[in-house]
Parts: structure tokens; C-alpha cells; sequence
């Protein structure tokens, strides 16, 4: 019975995992659509998402069932309910990147970005990639450690965040307010994406040590 | 033991329905503080919502003991579990109401909204006030009619934040890049806060039916 048990919820665990990645990617492939205009990356991207739903009601199903079914105690029921919180993480980074696709889709052919912030969203999108990828690693692993690092990458990103804000709100910015409201926008989406990462990141130090992580 | 069972779910519920509460209450202060360049009533929000922190921490910790001690079954399951979900969701109300707050603050002693969008955002902070209501008593009486009435006011929101932004975008707009930034913001956190008292409702129709409720 254990083994069952512990069989669906590696299932679980690995479904989140999954779901982690494909936002990552998502992100990714975003990124790419808005740096390239690249019309085809946004539509994929858009269709995509409908997947990373799908897991979420499925990853909510298990989670529910294992509850219902299995009534776990102590580290195993701070896995199940750290999953099942997890999902939504997962699920609003993969939102995130299907905004950003969007705002690309709106402005075809023509680039949303104008040249001077171009560098910050490659790295904004560099970091949200990596962060997606991280939270798919400590989902997996488990590793305390490893999931409290995630703030550190977050750090870079709220950094950049408010770099790209300021230099939106300088005086010399000459391109426009439609510039100004997309850039707006998809800086919050970045570093939205991020604090979705790091809360995945803080469950899971929930899940293996029983302790909250504080702000 | 069913009896302190159920008295311990309805203080979980109890508790949820206040953080919707007091989210949309964060949300009214917000607006006044936006509408009228109150100082004192954004540094309130912002010192208030610590408080909706403290109780997120209380009502995820109180899910936790009931699912570890009780195992509860089927309705009484789904029922945690969905406040367990919702706590996260009344939490984010309330951090979106910290950022217009915020906002309002940063621009103090100005305002921050220029006259023309002025009655979009008394509009949008209405609905959002009442979403909040909305979902703090849905939480209590469980039923699943109101609770999907939610998705109707917040169609009038969608509408209202499609309309400002065109007109933000709107050629006429002359009020300069920097309101333009927070007004998009703006939208966004107002837009955001009725996607969460949305997401409440869902589950309260899925803890009263077991059925989802698709978008």
C-alpha cells in the first residue's frame, strides 16, 4: 500500500516538474518571439499553454486523490500540499509567457521592443528560463539548499526590473508611450514569472524541513 | 471528534472570509488614497497588510493540522482544500491593493491619475471593493450560484480595463510616459484583484459540487 502510495506521488511530483519546465520554456520561446518578432514562436507558444492547464487539473486530480485516498502524515502530506500549491505556481509562470507572447502577436511584423531595452529583456528572459528550470530541478530533488538559492537568481531579476523601469520613466525616453505601456507590461510579466519560481522554491524548503522561509 | 472537526473547518472558513474581507477593504483604502492623494491612507494599506500576511500564515497552518489530524473525506476534503487554495488568492487581493497603495504613495504630494482616467479607476475600484465582498461571503454561505456570479462583475472590470487601456494608448493621450506607466499598472493590479476574487468563486463551486468551472 506504501509503495503505491509512493509510486503516485513520485507521479505527482514529477507532473510539477514537467510543469515547471514547460514554463520555462514557454518563457523562453517568448522571449525569442518578442526579441525576433518572430510571429510563428508567439502562436506556438500561445497553443502550448492549453497543455500546461490540462496538467494542472490533472496534478490537482492526484493531489486530491492522494489525500482523499491515502490520508498521508508529516513529510509526506507537506509533499501533496506543497505540490497542489505548487501547480498554481507553475501554471501562472507558463500565463506569464503566454502575455508575453501575446503583446509580440499584437505588434507584428513590427518589433514591440525599442533597441535600448532590447538588452534588458534578453536577460530578463535569460534569468526567468533559468529560474523555470531551477524550480523544475528542486522539485525533483528536494534539496533545501538548492531551493533557497532560487531567491539569489530573483535578486537579479528585480535588479534588472527596476533598471528597465527607470529607464522607461527617464526623461530622454523618446519612443512613445506605446512603447512605454508594452515595456510596462512585460517587465511586470518577467518579474512576476520570478516570484513564481521563488515561491516554488520556498515550498519546497517547506516540504523537506517543515520550516517557513521568511521574506 | 466530528463536532471539533467541523467547529475547526468553520474557523478555517471563518478566517478565509475575513482576509477577503479585509482584502477588499485594503482595496477601498487603496482607491481613496489613489483618488484623493491621501498620504495617510496608503501608508495605512501598506501597514495593514501585514496583518493579511500573519493570517494567510494562521489559515494555511490551521488546513494543514485539519488534513494531518482529521484526514477529512470528500465534501469536508474538498472543502480545505479549496481553502487552502483560496487563502493564497485573498492574500494576493490584498498584495495588489499594497501595490496601488504604493503607488499613490510614490506620488504624493501629486496626483497620480490625470483627470480623464480618473472616474475609470473610482469605477474599477467599486468593483473590485465589491468582488472582495463578494468573495468573502460566498466563502461563508457556500453557495455555488453567487459564488459563480463573481465572473459576471468581473466582466465589467475586463471591459473597464479594455477601455483604459485604449485610452491610454489613444493618440489624444497627452499626459507624458510616466502616467502612462502607472496607469497601466494600475489597470493591471485593479484587472488582477477580480482574476483572484474569480478564482475564489471556482472553488467554492467546486467544494459545494465537486464540479470544475471552466473559463
Amino acid at each position: 500500500m506504501r509503495t503505491a502510495f509512493h509510486g503516485q506521488l513520485e507521479s505527482l511530483t514529477e507532473l510539477l516538474s514537467s510543469m515547471c519546465g514547460l514554463a520555462g520554456l514557454a518563457m523562453e520561446r517568448a522571449t525569442q518571439a518578442l526579441l525576433k518578432a518572430d510571429l510563428a514562436m508567439s502562436e506556438q507558444v500561445i497553443t502550448d499553454h492549453d497543455q500546461l492547464t490540462e496538467m494542472q487539473t490533472r496534478a490537482e486530480e492526484a493531489a486530491f486523490a492522494l489525500l482523499a485516498l491515502q490520508a498521508p502524515v508529516a513529510g509526506d502530506l507537506r509533499l501533496v500540499v506543497g505540490s497542489l500549491q505548487n501547480v498554481a505556481n507553475a501554471e501562472r509562470m507558463g500565463g506569464l509567457a503566454l502575455h508575453v507572447a501575446k503583446i509580440a502577436r499584437r505588434r507584428h511584423p513590427s518589433y514591440t521592443l525599442p533597441d535600448k531595452v532590447h538588452g534588458y529583456f534578453a536577460e530578463m528572459g535569460r534569468i526567468a528560463v533559468e529560474l523555470g528550470n531551477s524550480a523544475r530541478d528542486v522539485v525533483l530533488s528536494h534539496d533545501p539548499d538548492q531551493a533557497a538559492r532560487i531567491s539569489d537568481e530573483d535578486d537579479a531579476m528585480n535588479d534588472l526590473h527596476q533598471r528597465l523601469f527607470s529607464a522607461v520613466l527617464d526623461e530622454e525616453w523618446e519612443d512613445g508611450v506605446t512603447a512605454a505601456v508594452d515595456v510596462t507590461l512585460l517587465g511586470r510579466f518577467y518579474e512576476r514569472s520570478a516570484d513564481h519560481a521563488v515561491e516554488i522554491g520556498r515550498r519546497v524548503v517547506f516540504e523537506a524541513t517543515g520550516q517557513t522561509v521568511s521574506d
